[in-house]
């Protein structure tokens, strides 16, 4: 039984590839390793070489999702922080026809449930959520810093925008609510990122932040 | 095999109260039954009469909370806008040590899951979608109409306060996220309810949709 550390690097790339690109076709409930075994191309013995049962490879997998996604969420060519936040929400939407971020969302959905019953799947996701979470925080720290954006909780308002993101393309992956995560866009756009930025705001518009709250 | 609406009344309520019951005990994944039968005070054969099969069962159940969860959401002792609002939003935040509702928040995000296979499922939760948002966006309508709200699109705001609610509590009954549902509600309190509010506002603060969106 070989751990997600074992396995060496072009086998482990290729392993956790073809894992992305099954998960994409086929979803989470009714995926197999022969259906993972299809889009590798070294031979299925070494894939059950390195993982004995389909739960082991997909703990691996979480494991590694964990910096590969966290990792192109928080990439961006720019420094500007209105623009990464923007390119931040922007990744969320799934546009009609893109099936396999489509799958791919809702496999990531359905590893959700079942890490509440299984502690590993659990721990690492916490990982993958504390760390996107942190790289909206980031953005929403540095525009503070730069007085581009008023002071708020940079660690709340990221929670914030994240678990909206993420429970709008709920609804659209699990219902086919058409462009729900572009709407959530669109009205995080005018709610939380128009209301971040300060400049050619009347100083009156600031001040609402109840002491309540 | 009897249909929801063939089971009467009185029968009829104590077996989706049973089944309210066990899910908030046992959850989704694991429910059987026997689970559902120990809650229902009346002959575990009287169960099996009315419905064959556990999904067949839970299908109903499904059927019945778009009415009963509907309601209550929509549900107010106040006719004004804002605190029907606060009112909405407040009830989704889950306090540590509410088990039972975490169990059945989970159970329904596991429906959800469920309703991709499942056309039947897919269909009435979609009612359900539908409805709760439905709820929101008349409350913002009623404060636009009543001058208290600013002018917003009320469909477009409903939703994306219902799903940013929805996205936040499933971090929280999934990943142990303590709080994110109440987070949340204060999240929402000071960037969107803070923002649709127009009294006590300079006309500046208003004039922050961004054509573009």
């Amino acid at each position: 039984m070989a751990s997600e550390v074992d396995v060496q690097g072009d086998t482990h790339d290729a392993i956790m590839g073809a894992t992305y690109h099954a998960l994409c076709k086929h979803g989470y409930a009714h995926l197999t390793m022969q259906d993972i075994a299809d889009e590798f191309d070294k031979s299925r013995s070494l894939l059950h070489y390195h993982y004995d049962t389909k739960e082991e490879l997909l703990l691996a997998f979480v494991d590694n999702i964990v910096g590969w996604i966290g990792d192109r969420l928080a990439e961006s060519e720019t420094e500007e922080p209105l623009e990464r936040l923007e390119e931040f929400i922007d990744r969320f939407v799934i546009e009609p026809g893109e099936e396999d971020r489509e799958t791919f969302a809702l496999a990531l959905l359905e590893l959700r449930v079942q890490a509440v019953h299984n502690e590993e799947f659990r721990e690492k996701l916490s990982v993958h959520y504390e760390k996107n979470v942190e790289t909206v925080a980031d953005i929403v720290a540095d525009g503070i810093d730069e007085g581009v954006f008023r002071e708020v909780d940079p660690e709340a308002t990221g929670e914030a925008i994240y678990t909206a993101l993420v429970g709008a393309r709920m609804y659209q992956v699990t219902l086919g609510a058409e462009h729900a995560s572009r709407r959530m866009r669109d009205q995080l756009a005018a709610f939380v990122v128009d209301d971040l930025i300060t400049d050619g705001r009347e100083p009156a518009a600031y001040a609402r932040d109840d002491p309540e709250n």
